[in-house]
Order: C-alpha cells, then sequence, then structure tokens
C-alpha cells in the first residue's frame, strides 16, 4: 500500500520544533536554528533525521542526559592559523554551532580558497549532509565528519565496537550544471543501529556482513544482532577511522567512553570537522572546449551518465526530487505516523496539536 | 615457497632508474625524483608501484604515448586565495609535480593552518599514499586524490566503464603516537586491473562483485570479466565520483576520453589535488586528562585496538612494517623475477647489470 502524506506548512512546523526546543531550556536562536535545520531535512526527504529524532537525541545524549548545553557560548580558540579557526562549541547545540561554523568556513574560503572550522565539546549536528548541502546550494565545495554519539561499530578483524558510526559528507556545487548539487553523505556502517532495530520489528533478516553477535561473529539475525560493521571492508573501516583520529587531533577522547558514563578527567563529547572549498580556487580557467567551468561539470557528468549509464544515480539527485516534492506540495510532507508524533510532542509542550482532518494530503 | 629477496642498495637502484629516465628524456632533476620516489615506495613494500610499473606506465601512457612531457614547467596561475594554488603542470613528470606541490602544501599549511595545490594537465604521480606518507612523516597531516589513467570502473547501478579507479590517500602524523603514520590509501575499485590479469594467468576466479562482463553483468571469470565495480556499492561509487566532479572543476575533461585518442579541442590529461592541514591548526589543546596532542591520538588509538581488538590491522602499518625490513636489510627488497627485470631495462639502456650471484639474500 502507497504511503499517504499531509502537507503541513513549514511556519506551522517550525513554530512548533522552536517552541519544544525553548520548552527544554534552549534560546529562542538556538530554537529556531534547529527548527529551520530540521525542516530543511524533511524538504529534502531525510525522514530519518527529522525534528522528531532531533528532540529524540536530545532527550537522550543532549540536554536530557548533560551532552548538550542550551544557551552555551562558543569559545574561538585564538590559533595563528590565517585560513582555520578552532572552536569550543562547550556543548552548544549543534545545528547552531554547524550553521555557523559553515558561514566561517564560507568567509575564510572567499579570501583563502579553503578554510576550516575545527570544533571541540560538540553535541550532535543531526544530519552532516544537509551543511554541505546548504553550502553547494550556496556556490561553494563543502566537506564535513564528526564522531558519532556512541561507539556501535567493529573494526575490520576486530571483535568489539570501538568506532562511531562515523558519517563524512562532501557537496558540490552543480546546480548550475545538473540542476542540482551533487552530495555525497553516508555513515560509514553499513546500516545505522536504526535499521537492525526496525529490521527486529518486522521479522526481517539483516542483509550480510552487516552486524556481528555480542561475541564479534557476524550475523544476519537482528534477535542476535549486537554491534555495526564498516562498509566496504577495510576501506569502510579505514574511512570510520578518520573521523576517530581527526577527532583525537582536535581534542576528542577515547570513542568507547563517548556519550557514557566516564572517570573524572576524561571527555565524553563528539568533534566536528568543516571545510569549505571556492570553486574558483581550484579552477585552471583551461576547460577543453572553451568550455566554463560549470560547463565542464556538465560535460563530465553527461559523459559518466551516457554510454548506457543513463539510468544510474547521482548522489544527491535523491534530496533534489524530495526538494521539488515539498515545493510542489507547499509545503514539508509527513505520514499519519508522525503527524501523530508531532501531536504528542505539542501535547508534551501544551501547543496546539496538528487537525489531520484538516491537513491536505499529497497523492504524487 | 617463501619467496626470496634480494638486498638491493638504495644507491645502485636509484642510479638505474634515474638513468633510465633520463634516457628516456627526462632531465636530471625529473630523474632524481622518479628514482628517489620509486625507492621509497619499494622501501615501504609498495611492489604494484615500484620503478619498473612506473617506467611501464611512462612507456604506455606517458613519455612514450604523448600523455608526459620531460622538461616540462610548472605553470602557477595566478589567483587571489591566500591559501590556494593552482597549477598547470604542462604534463609534467608526476612524481616531480607532486613532491613539488606537498612541499607547497605544507608552506601554506604552515601560514594558514590549511594550504591545497589543484594540478591541471597532470600525468601519473603512481602512488598518492607515497606523498601523504612523506608529509605525515614531517608532521602533517595530509590528503591527496587523482583521476586514475583510465576509465575502468563501472558506476553503481550502470553498465559501461565511465570512472577511474580514482585512489584517495589520507595520511596523518602519528609517529610519536603509536610509531608509525596511519596512512589510508586505496583505489575506489574493488580490485585493479592488474588484479584481474593475474588472476586469469593463474585460472582463478575474481572475488564477488569485484568485476563485470562486457554487457555489465556481474562476473568472477577472470576471462569475461571486462570492467571494474566500486568497492562498498552506492559508497564506494561516491568516492570515486568525488575525484571526477574535483577534476572537473580543476580542468579536466571527459573521464572516458582519459589517456585516449581524443577529438580536436578535446583535454585527455588526469589531474591532481593536495592538500595539507597542520595538526596545531586543528587543536583545541583541551584534551582529557591533561594529555598532550600526541598522547591523546596515542590514548583513541589504544582505545580502539583495545577490549579484544588487539589483532586488528592499523592502516600504514604494512608500509611501517616494510620500511623496517628494509632497514633491516639495509637496501630495498626485490625478488629473482623483479631483479630479472631491472637487469632488462639495464640492458635497454646499456647500464650495468645487477649481479644477482653477488647481491646478499635477505631470509627475514
Amino acid at each position: 500500500m502507497k504511503e499517504e502524506f499531509y502537507i503541513v506548512q513549514e511556519s506551522e512546523h517550525n513554530s512548533l520544533v522552536s517552541k519544544a526546543y525553548q520548552k527544554r531550556g534552549f534560546t529562542e536562536s538556538e530554537s529556531n536554528d534547529a527548527a529551520r535545520f530540521c525542516s530543511f531535512a524533511s524538504t529534502h526527504g531525510v525522514r530519518t533525521h527529522n525534528a522528531l529524532k532531533a528532540i529524540h537525541l536530545d532527550e537522550l545524549f543532549g540536554s536530557g542526559n548533560n551532552g548538550c548545553t542550551p544557551g552555551a557560548e562558543i569559545e574561538v580558540i585564538e590559533k595563528n592559523f590565517e585560513a582555520s579557526e578552532i572552536w569550543n562549541c562547550n556543548k552548544k547545540l549543534g545545528q547552531s554551532v554547524a550553521y555557523q561554523a559553515i558561514e566561517r568556513c564560507i568567509e575564510l574560503a572567499d579570501k583563502y580558497g579553503v578554510g576550516q572550522v575545527s570544533v571541540d565539546n560538540a553535541f550532535h549536528y543531526l544530519w552532516g549532509g544537509g551543511y554541505v548541502l546548504d553550502a553547494a546550494n550556496r556556490g561553494y565545495i563543502a566537506y564535513t565528519n564528526c564522531t558519532a554519539g556512541l561507539a556501535e561499530v567493529v573494526p575490520f578483524m576486530g571483535k568489539h565496537p570501538t568506532l562511531g558510526t562515523n558519517p563524512h559528507s562532501w557537496g558540490f556545487p552543480t546546480t548550475d550544471s545538473i540542476g542540482f548539487p551533487i552530495v555525497i553523505d553516508w555513515a560509514t556502517s553499513v546500516v545505522a543501529m536504526g535499521r537492525v532495530q526496525q529490521l527486529k520489528r518486522e521479522g526481517q533478516p539483516l542483509p550480510k556482513n552487516a552486524a556481528v553477535d555480542e561475541n564479534g561473529d557476524p550475523t544476519t539475525d537482528p534477535e542476535k544482532a549486537a554491534y555495526l560493521v564498516p562498509f566496504g571492508a577495510h576501506k569502510g573501516y579505514g574511512m570510520a577511522l578518520i573521523n576517530e583520529i581527526l577527532a583525537s587531533f582536535i581534542g576528542g577522547s577515547l570513542p568507547t567512553l563517548r556519550s557514557r558514563e566516564i572517570p573524572e578527567g576524561e571527555k565524553r563529547t563528539p568533534s566536528f570537522y568543516f571545510q569549505v572549498i571556492h570553486p574558483d580556487a581550484v579552477s585552471s580557467e583551461a576547460f577543453a572546449c572553451g568550455r566554463n567551468q560549470q560547463e565542464n561539470v556538465r560535460a563530465v557528468i553527461e559523459d559518466i551518465k551516457g554510454h548506457g549509464n543513463e539510468n544510474i544515480f547521482l548522489p544527491g539527485q535523491d534530496f533534489a526530487e524530495a526538494a521539488a516534492r515539498t515545493k510542489e506540495a507547499g509545503g514539508l510532507l509527513f505520514s499519519a505516523a508522525e503527524i501523530a508524533e508531532f501531536n504528542h510532542l505539542a501535547e508534551q509542550i501544551s501547543a496546539n496539536p496538528w487537525d489531520i482532518q484538516a491537513l491536505p494530503k499529497f497523492d504524487k
């Protein structure tokens, strides 16, 4: 049966989400950042990382559990590297930090061609792909990685989970070439723990080589699956390791302590890394056949998608297609189950629920 | 049967390799760069990318086939981005270009915290891992990628090879922490075409999901394998795409034309991208338990390798172990077959062959 979606006005959504964050102690500015970013995720069809997930995360690991401090101020750590900044964000809300970090990276990239912001004492920023997509929409090449909240992933050839699902996200400003930004954005585990739990509920087997049991032995049984496995054997393991190593240079501590009870003197916070590159700062200006940069990017992508490959998927295409649906609907799209959850949230904070009977359906 | 290795003095090796390059028309400086880098690869056990491979590549795609121009000069393209440079290297020898690019990135990183050099009109640089390992040995975080010579890889869900094997290489200065630099360095295909050819000679099947036949259908039969497949499904495909997209911003043209016959006005050259980060420029200086940065990196790696994971492999460990063997041997290690090939090369350029009877064996 086709899932039905209801159309919720962005302003309604943002008002509810901002109110929920303010109720949790966040400032108006932080709460608006959180709402804006959740709306951006929902606009792009990212149902695993919407406002419901964001608030759930804040409860489990954030302000509900001393992992995030409402109203915290970002301290810039003084260094003499002109294209780089290091921030102690003092466990400030991840969405506010990430928005500001990308903004600062863009300013640095405008001057230096490349700019980086490294963030210590971070809290979850929800969806790394969103920040690089935002930067790519504005014409920049952007990259971010972070250490995930929990160590759930077993290193290649290992037995025990000592790595996070550690995502990487790259965005490229290809809108003038192909109509949308290329966004390469994924965790370094084959699947997320949420997927394991979903398959467990549904009584379905896991994909092969996605999880191991408590002894570190491979299993496709979601009842036995205890830990996750990196994608692509030693190659995905290397990608997961990059985030941990970079975090260890920034200020992050032991992965197995992250978001958990810690001994005196230890740290349990994730780290963020952001980088933006100005596309003019990598351009030789000497493109074949007199093409300009965007025409050249288009020609290369058309070549990759040619020769019988017309039906291949370009990363970021799914986000663009979802954004087009959102635009056509004239509002954010949520299922009946999601709306019920939003209404449960509204009830908790004494806000007005959404009347599902009155919400228009989107049938395309 | 255990393979036997003979010890060749580095000076002997470099003298022969430099002479071979000079015979091919390269300047003394280029030839010495080529010899030094091949020696560095052999020191670190990289048998797939040694001097024999380098000269073979130069014959097939380089100065032997108008893909590389001996004595070419690098032109710096003037831009106003202070931490970035763009070079037209005019098909200069890849090893010389890469050595200079990493050097320039290090200077930029010393001042700006991060520095990048993008290179248009490039020729093969042999082994990206070597340059980032070199930078990591000198205390820097380094990254490089390039577009591979030929489009041999079929995009995820595609039929036709329109991507290179497009490697990525990251190096981290972890020697003070764990005794060697972490180096994450691999192609984005499951296997290289050389591996397919080797298994074909040996009559052995390919790993699953590593290759497709001429129709784009999966095969493990090396006789039928025509094209390669990215590692890790859509995730490895995304990694391969990064190199093509970045190259398209730099100045690279259609992947399917690379290193092949091209129509008038087209380009057939790969592109390089280099980036170096100063580790102080990402450091919050606020490490747990009063640790300094290198102590913190060590603590994180020990945590990852703890808890039953003591036997896991750290990327770069294989290079470090090979370098230790080379040091113990007091010279570069080559098999009898490799020495025969070096002697064939010596014969071609009228140099003295190595007397295998007189070479000491390394038996450890």
